[in-house]
């Protein structure tokens, strides 16, 4: 019997325990020893639950229990989450994870205490829930320099801007029916300010370079500011927004940034629409390989997480890792070293301002065009000296290349 | 040192040849021991080429060689990279394969004989190229029940149907265009028969269900009679026809089925254009997961295969897997029994005549709908009726559900 432990039963922490029992079949085939829900720690009550036996409020009952080799921790969050990894590990038992806040801010060190208590850190479901990506980046990849990734890594705000394209919708309509559907929190502010995003392009980055990227350096725009006017003319000439985490790898240096942008709807990722999630990745000998589905929901993160069990529990002692180390160094490129092509709406300037690419509209003194790449400080300047001779900035997305 | 040989010094073998030199400081990070192709195996003569050292016309020299550990079967078809990958196991040495015709035929006797000689068989390559999806749906998926899976695997056709739909050509001509950009080959009929992409669901179908897919009950249907009356009728309502592997696991039964299939322009697979290949999974717990990317070519192929060679080095005698076995009893279920919703372009008939979902056209006596879910049988035997009294069915072409 292979005993696990969860902590929290939330949305993601009871889909766990009833996947593993609904599941069981399917997910136990090939193992030595059976998967079996021992304990689950949470300070609310559960009397008369069907697995009211199970319960714990007390984190050390499943910390000394010796036949609970696997911790499962769904709390998320930075603390107590934490502490109860870091003990856990230094137990030698392995934790499995959905916590992108704590793997983003914590997972090097974590993982360094894992290694020396001969445990695992594993936490596939914290980017893109079912989505299988981090391994994959990890194994199937791994005879590819990654050169990009660019991912649609948030549900609620995805659902947004499909709505403000597909249904028309304003910014704060289309926030009130991802609230009403339960997609959005009532405090939506991680998601639409794209902290949520950046989490996850951070952790997609450690692995793709092999280092823990600085989530204080990724350069994060949310899409609270995203106007419908945008929208209908870009809708107009075959464009959509996506908000998009985008990270780069040149020369060992690593770049990554959160922002809404501009895409063809052409694009596979243009595609990826409502609550879905996809992460596409470039690699130098594979080209474009995208991954795509649900990056939320109760039995999409569960699955990724028992997936996880699966394989410690399967391959005992040598686990299809995804790992990083922390850098001697700072890795990260300077955001002004970086270039982009940019979708520009304003009044007060001419096509003969920018080296521009497309013109999207142009309409009682307002123009709308994309520029073709450059630098990011040419264009902060340009922009500031045709403000000085009374340019009006409306809108600037960048776009994707 | 991991010495491997390489069988084959076509497109992919060289490809990996390739790769292993000019990504070496990636593809050994985190290995005890580089990686170093030590044997070429090919008929033809490679003198003052790059690597002359390393060709061999005889198989025996690889055979005997107890430094190389990894074989790389690169020939393609049964004969004679059979017999070779059979000795390569039986002497112990891994074989890393992309040939899929092999896998799909005796795939299960071949990892019998893996196993039974403490060697590994492994073919992430087989199945869609650079894109990562066996050792996924083998591993990241392990908590689900696969219940469906719909593959675009063939990426000939897909640039042909592509061409039909966007540039408004002939089958005939999309295919001359396809042979001379290089895409098909000069005899195509593996490709836009189907056969290639029933080889392709064949191996998804026995990693989701855990047991070999007889290949000779997969119903396989080219796109050869696609017409242009019929791309333009459907371009027009909003759809796109793309050439689907499906398969389905119902009651621990597998039914699987290549052919053309009428899909809305809304659909992810709709976005899968020109030579990608996609392949998205159904599972009870992630819901739809798709994965995306090129299907064949040179690099993307060899960075599978070189995918598979860095798992068997890093995880030394428990590489994760993905295995079959051959079923007791015949597990295919009858394709009588199952059920589609078709595409009909026919004169002679009415609305009337079928349970009609959608009326595509109406035009000069000739009406095209799409019905609704229907028996197999009971479609042929309705047709059947119908063509008694004088109905033409012009086209037919199962929908997407």
């Amino acid at each position: 019997m292979i005993n696990v432990a969860v902590l929290g039963f939330g949305v993601v922490g009871s889909g766990v325990v009833e996947l593993i029992e609904k599941n069981a079949e399917t997910i136990n085939k090939g193992l030595k020893e059976q998967i079996k829900v021992k304990k689950i720690l949470d300070i609310r009550d559960f009397e008369g639950h069907k697995y009211q036996d199970l319960f714990t409020k007390d984190f050390d009952e499943i910390l000394n229990d010796d036949e609970i080799s696997i911790v499962i921790e769904t709390i998320g969050g930075k603390e107590p989450a934490r502490t109860f990894t870091e003990k856990a590990l230094k137990k030698g038992k392995s934790v499995v994870t959905s916590n992108k806040e704590l793997v983003a801010a914590f997972g090097s060190e974590l993982m360094v205490t894992a290694k020396e208590n001969n445990s695992y850190y594993m936490f596939e479901a914290s980017v893109g829930g079912a989505i299988p990506v981090l391994r994959p980046l990890g194994t199937c990849l791994a005879a590819n320099n990654i050169t990009d990734i660019w991912g649609i890594l948030n549900g609620t705000t995805n659902y947004i801007l499909t709505r403000m394209f597909e249904g028309g919708a304003s910014f704060e309509d289309a926030l009130k029916e991802a609230q009403q559907k339960g997609y959005a929190e009532r405090d939506p502010s991680a998601d639409v300010e794209g902290h949520d995003t950046m989490r996850k392009i951070a952790i997609l980055m450690a692995i793709a370079s092999g280092y823990e990227t600085n989530c204080d350096k990724i350069m994060t725009e949310g899409i609270t500011s995203i106007k419908q006017e945008d929208v209908k003319i870009l809708d107009k000439a075959g464009y959509a927004i996506r908000l998009i985490g985008h990270g780069k790898v040149c020369d060992k240096k690593v770049f990554a940034r959160v922002s809404p942008m501009v895409i063809s709807k052409n694009h596979p990722l243009a595609g990826v629409k409502d609550v879905f999630n996809a992460v596409m990745v470039m690699g130098d000998a594979t080209d474009e390989v995208m991954f795509y589905g649900k990056g939320a929901g109760k039995f999409p993160t569960a699955s990724a997480v028992v997936a996880d069990v699966i394989d410690i529990a399967k391959f005992n002692g040598n686990p299809p890792k995804y790992s990083w180390e922390k850098p001697d160094a700072d890795m990260m490129i300077d955001i002004e070293d970086t270039s982009s092509m940019f979708y520009v709406r304003a009044t007060g300037i001419t096509k003969q301002d920018f080296d521009v690419l497309e013109i999207i509209s142009e309409q009682n003194g307002e123009i709308a065009f994309i520029t073709s790449e450059m630098n990011e400080k040419a264009f902060i300047a340009a922009k500031k000296q045709l403000e000085l001779k009374g340019a009006e900035f409306k809108a600037v997305i960048r776009k994707l290349l």
